[in-house]
């Protein structure tokens, strides 16, 4: 089987400046989705991933303000809520774009549990911000209302709760995704980088984290054994010396070379570090083909060798 | 295939008196899913679908509370999101249940859609109440805010948006829920009715409504070619002069039967009208058994004969 994982960035459901609306996300991944289809009518396989940091934002913001009239809810249930609305956009955008190029194949969300190791050392250093700012005045109560978060000073801009982002190791939902694309489905899985759960007394238990989507695509990815994996975002692909005057673009490298240049530290760790990470893993975890490129560009990623191409 | 959808009641999730919390919501959960357990090691392929009721409620409350500092969405955006919720809450519960009980089969929440006739006639009168109570002087904001909304005056409690109920039609993920089901995994589609969409030049468009989860439910066994269909509430079964001296529970009836006791308004058009419609309809579709029954007998409904009934 051709499988191809494609993590889908922000950008591709929500633009720098917007506010959030549900016109501007679903508007957003019409877009997207018409790509996509491009990609499927080469042949392809696909399973899609997709980030989900602002609308978690948004989730976490509305338990807040309504905390006094109806319970907030954990922040994995927050994951779990994204999941549904914007497997809800793409997947009924995609049937759309489907109907109008005469395409007859199934999609479907699926809502995703990704397992992360409890005793990850993240769980002791908690450095994702999530949800509201507050002020120093609010302090007090959120740590009576919540006495387990851990909240910093968010660089002058307010306070702010902080999670931990441990490790994906394992997709709960693994064989169900595999039947799927077994039966030539699209599917929808591991939004958000997945639902995070620790595995207690051989008990599933959702955890507050945020799983990085690169490294969970990384999961998806060689867990259905897919030859390809690409992540798209909004840049052109990997430099080297990036936003120095010598940076330059990479168009093709192996697993040796991104290696050597990761461990130099061309990469910054909260952009394009994770998403080369996330390919580093699959290339040594068996895919044949590792690609980051343009949202703008998937089909020609694919097929002009657009992006930046990374082989085993 | 020995299929059976079984159609959960609010009380599966949230018993009365409870505010709401995740802690609650999980906690009823899985005293629900060990009752669906017993019945999958009776040798049933089961397809569960649940109402969402409460849950879109206080999402709706949320998006209200929230809504100067970041965009509320629609009504079936709130119904996507909590079908990611609730179904993330069962498929973790019940995972942990097959854990304990050593059952190896795999879980997923499907997230669905169903489209409606948009020239059904509820779209012209809009019935069901959603969301936040408001107050007199609030209600030309809200018009302002959304000019599309029906408000009506709740029996003195408020003022509260009213949405139409309209007929569900067709599940738009069937393909994907037969081939989990076919290849034995268990599916939790459907939540609250599916989210509604209709058909407007070939596009799928979501709408501000809200399904009947038991109609809903009826699409999907019959679209299945499920052989039972059980919904499961919090009352022994079908009553006949319901809540007066001569109520009387129907153990076992027939089609042609349980038409004409509800031609003569036996049944609640707010409660158990819409579960013996459903029935109805399931059982003129060609489905071989339809059960009402209560919640806390899910498997003695099946093997003792506990609830009502009812056969072609």
């Amino acid at each position: 089987m051709n499988i191809l994982v494609i993590a889908l960035g922000g950008n591709a459901i929500l633009k720098r400046g917007e506010r959030g609306s549900y016109e501007e996300q679903y508007y957003n991944i019409t877009e997207t989705v018409s790509k996509l289809a491009d990609i499927i009518e080469l042949g392809y396989r696909i399973v899609i991933t997709h980030g989900n940091g602002p609308q978690v934002g948004a989730t976490m913001i509305r338990y807040d303000a309504a905390k006094t009239l109806v319970p907030p809810f954990p922040l994995h249930v927050a994951g779990a809520e994204t999941q549904g609305f914007i497997g809800y956009m793409i997947q009924q955008a995609l049937v759309n774009e489907f109907i109008k190029r005469k395409i007859d194949i199934s999609v479907a969300t699926v809502v995703t549990q990704v397992i992360v190791d409890r005793n990850d050392p993240a769980f002791n250093n908690p450095t994702k911000p999530i949800g509201p700012f507050y002020r120093k005045e609010e302090l007090q109560e959120i740590s009576r209302l919540h006495p387990d978060w851990v909240i910093i000073d968010d660089a002058g801009r307010g306070y702010r709760r902080v999670v931990p982002s441990p490790d994906p190791k394992r997709i709960v939902e693994i064989d169900v995704i595999k039947r799927l694309v077994k039966d030539d489905s699209i599917v929808i899985a591991c939004g958000g980088g997945g639902i995070p759960v620790i595995e207690k007394e051989g008990q599933l238990i959702g955890v507050d984290a945020v799983i990085d989507k690169d490294l969970a695509s990384e999961r998806l990815a060689t867990q259905l054994g897919a030859s390809k994996m690409m992540i798209l975002t909004d840049v052109e692909g990997v430099y080297l010396d990036y936003n120095t005057p010598h940076q330059r673009l990479l168009r093709e490298t192996n697993l040796d070379e991104i290696k050597k240049y990761h461990a130099e530290g061309h990469f910054k760790t909260g952009s394009m570090g994770p998403k080369v990470k996330a390919i580093i893993r699959f290339l040594a975890n068996g895919g044949s083909e590792g690609i980051i490129g343009h949202l703008e560009k998937a089909k020609e990623n694919l097929v002009e060798g657009e992006g930046t191409h990374i082989f085993p």
